[in-house]
């Protein structure tokens, strides 16, 4: 009997796999130009770091996330985002002390969620994501948004839209709760059971409700960007004028909201407008979170982020019809004829790649035809073929398959030769 | 309270993970060159695949696999090591009904063991592998050492060891199997239990066994290599002369034996032989395992492939002191005075980063001498000024910082002239 895939999850095979690396390597180097440096936290985190980080009210602590015990009895998680992971590390590590500040960090890597599988969702999922953390300037709000939409760009996107918003300093979001709680409570028996917890405790979540979403209170509910204290009105303004600035398009919208308390100023999601994307349409999320570090046992350090899953990248491409895989070729294909020239062409394969080249040659004793078949197969930009006479003469035939144009080198110098040839 | 980190994992910070992601990029060049492609299989598995793929009678399966249940009631095992998932996948996704063959593949990624943490040990270890599925010539037997061999050398490794063995097929198992029954029953009561159950259900695996392994009997045990039958002696006396051929040094050593029953012909091991580092030399293993695909549920196919693990790799550059960490640079910091330049330096680093350049500014309103001072740090190869006065003028100046000479170049046409100067 075979055995097979967990459910929700995907094997990335040959074929497929190149998408994925192309698009880490694109993020790498947008990486490298704004500066922002790889950390690599471990897949699973003790459990209480999600707890904290992501909060205990929320879906995927409650019902999405991948918990056991060790062998040591200690409770894990397998990490279902990663922010939680990097401001633990940050303050594990006290690179707040460090001489370059702000440390600007990029993962890349796979992430946890026990959901109900269905296209393109996995319970297993990559995710690209930033933090920058130690500044206060807007311009870092903006720089963080920018990077974002630069990948999506770079990856031949252009159906996007970016939606900003700001929920203010703590000043202000206490001004707007205690709005939306003179606004909910008279009629709060109108609402689920859960929103009616969330008033006292969170008002902010009620907006977020699947449930109560068409309820007549939700249009009139009051807006945080009526609530903004004078700073941070002008810190929203400064984010705004960047974007403007660096030619970015967004729209505000005061509805999006994060739950939790430690997430605060700028809020922003990235969606995808393109035909057939089906029903969610967020690519990306992300915002300030000035509270963390310290809810995390750090000093109390600024930060914002975003994060994206590679998965739903990858589903936006295939909507606006992008492809961007490179055409696979190998620069050569040994053809070896007879035990002797197999046995040579062992050597022969060594020193081409050695020198650099991608080469093939035959595993499977095929004859002389279906041998020139896998190399076209493999897209081979050269034959070399060697049989009996050709090792008696010292030489070997390079027939170039596309040209078919065929010219002998010498065995003994034959990587030069064929170098010079296949410029 | 700051929560820390697991026992027995680490987080890669910048610094340290440069080195990793080199290793990563001369991995993946190799396998670019001897035609190797990239699969990735999911972080975790059913429990059963290991149980089968690893055998159930390892100290793998028995000690140290993360096994839990998921919220489904499923027995899901954090993968332990490669292998058994890259044959599942291989047989789940038919990849032996395609047109190329062999299947070539590569897994880079972590695995995970419940083992006492100690130097060098990790629970959460990176492991790269490859796997060579489809082909029973001695060829790709060595194809596959010398593909480990390089990657060591290409990492500046020179203190190695090939260590390599045949553990013949099924038919010299067996002659063998007899022989080590032989050898051991008349005196078992001599070894501990665990040794007394491997008598019948495996006596290869006394051989490994860590208690016994000074008992005199050990060393006149019979060798697998006298009982090789003609076929199985033909097949290694070709995999010997393709690595003697390719200029790879090895020696032969027969008590380097597999436990599993579907492991057959060549097995090797490459060590570290530097000075200080450590007792467990062994730094990658590999070997044939022509059963395993049918144990799997897929049809009878011959495979090979090897794994290593990156963490052990960087304890042996380590020893041998090699360093192959590039000094980091960026190119350029913007040196910014005044709320009006700071503004405008978001569109200019916007563009130079756009043209590829590796751009940063502060992010941290600090005066002048401070900016400077966080380009040095960052190894800016050039300091763009501008204040004020500058952006009346429209003009930036420009320090390369190594020579200290200075130009000034005009905003409107900056990135171009920038370009040209950084030549």
């Amino acid at each position: 009997m075979a055995i097979q895939i967990p459910r929700g999850t995907q094997d990335i095979l040959p074929g497929e796999v190149e998408k994925w690396q192309l698009i880490e390597e694109t993020a790498k180097e947008i990486c490298r130009k704004y500066q922002y440096q790889e950390i690599r936290t471990p897949i699973f985190e003790q459990t209480e770091l999600f707890l904290r980080g992501v909060g205990d009210t929320t879906d995927i602590v409650q019902k999405e996330m991948y918990t056991f015990e060790d062998r040591g009895g200690r409770s894990l998680t397998l990490r279902p985002e990663g922010t939680a992971a990097v401001v633990r590390s940050f303050a594990e590590n006290k690179m707040y002390g460090g001489a370059n500040q702000p440390v600007k960090l990029y993962y890349l890597g796979p992430m946890f969620r026990y959901e109900r599988p269905q296209a393109g969702r996995y319970r297993q999922f990559v995710q690209f994501g930033i933090e920058a953390l130690g500044s206060m300037d807007p311009a870092i709000d903006a720089e963080v948004i920018s990077l974002a939409m630069e990948l999506y760009k770079a990856l031949g996107l252009k159906k996007l839209r970016l939606v900003i918003n700001s929920l203010g300093d703590s000043e202000s979001r206490t001004a707007h709760r205690n709005a939306l709680i003179n606004h909910f409570q008279p009629r709060i028996d109108e609402f689920c059971g859960d929103c009616q917890n969330r008033l006292e405790k969170n008002p902010l979540r009620i907006l977020d409700c699947k449930k109560d979403h068409n309820h007549e209170l939700m249009k009139t509910a009051p807006s945080i960007l009526e609530y903004l204290n004078e700073d941070s009105r002008l810190y929203f303004e400064k984010v705004k004028q960047y974007l403007s600035a660096m030619e970015i398009d967004y729209v505000v919208d005061s509805t999006l909201v994060r739950g939790l308390d430690y997430y605060n100023h700028t809020a922003f999601e990235i969606m995808s407008e393109a035909e057939g994307f089906g029903a969610i349409t967020t690519l990306c999320g992300g915002g300030r979170y000035n509270g963390l570090v310290r809810e995390m046992g750090g000093p109390d350090t600024p930060g914002i982020g975003f994060a994206l899953s590679v998965e739903r990248l990858i589903s936006a491409m295939d909507a606006e019809g992008v492809d961007l895989q490179s055409e696979k070729k190998i620069d050569c294909f040994i053809v070896a004829l007879g035990e002797e020239a197999r046995d040579h062409s062992v050597i022969l394969l060594q020193n081409l790649r050695h020198a650099g080249f991608s080469a093939e040659r035959d595993y499977l004793e095929r004859k002389i035809k279906a041998q020139f078949k896998a190399a076209e197969r493999l897209g081979a930009n050269f034959a070399i073929i060697i049989g009996e006479d050709e090792l008696k003469s010292g030489v070997a035939a390079v027939k170039n398959l596309e040209t078919g144009e065929q010219k002998e080198l010498t065995l003994n110098n034959f990587v030069k030769e064929f170098s010079m040839l296949s410029q």
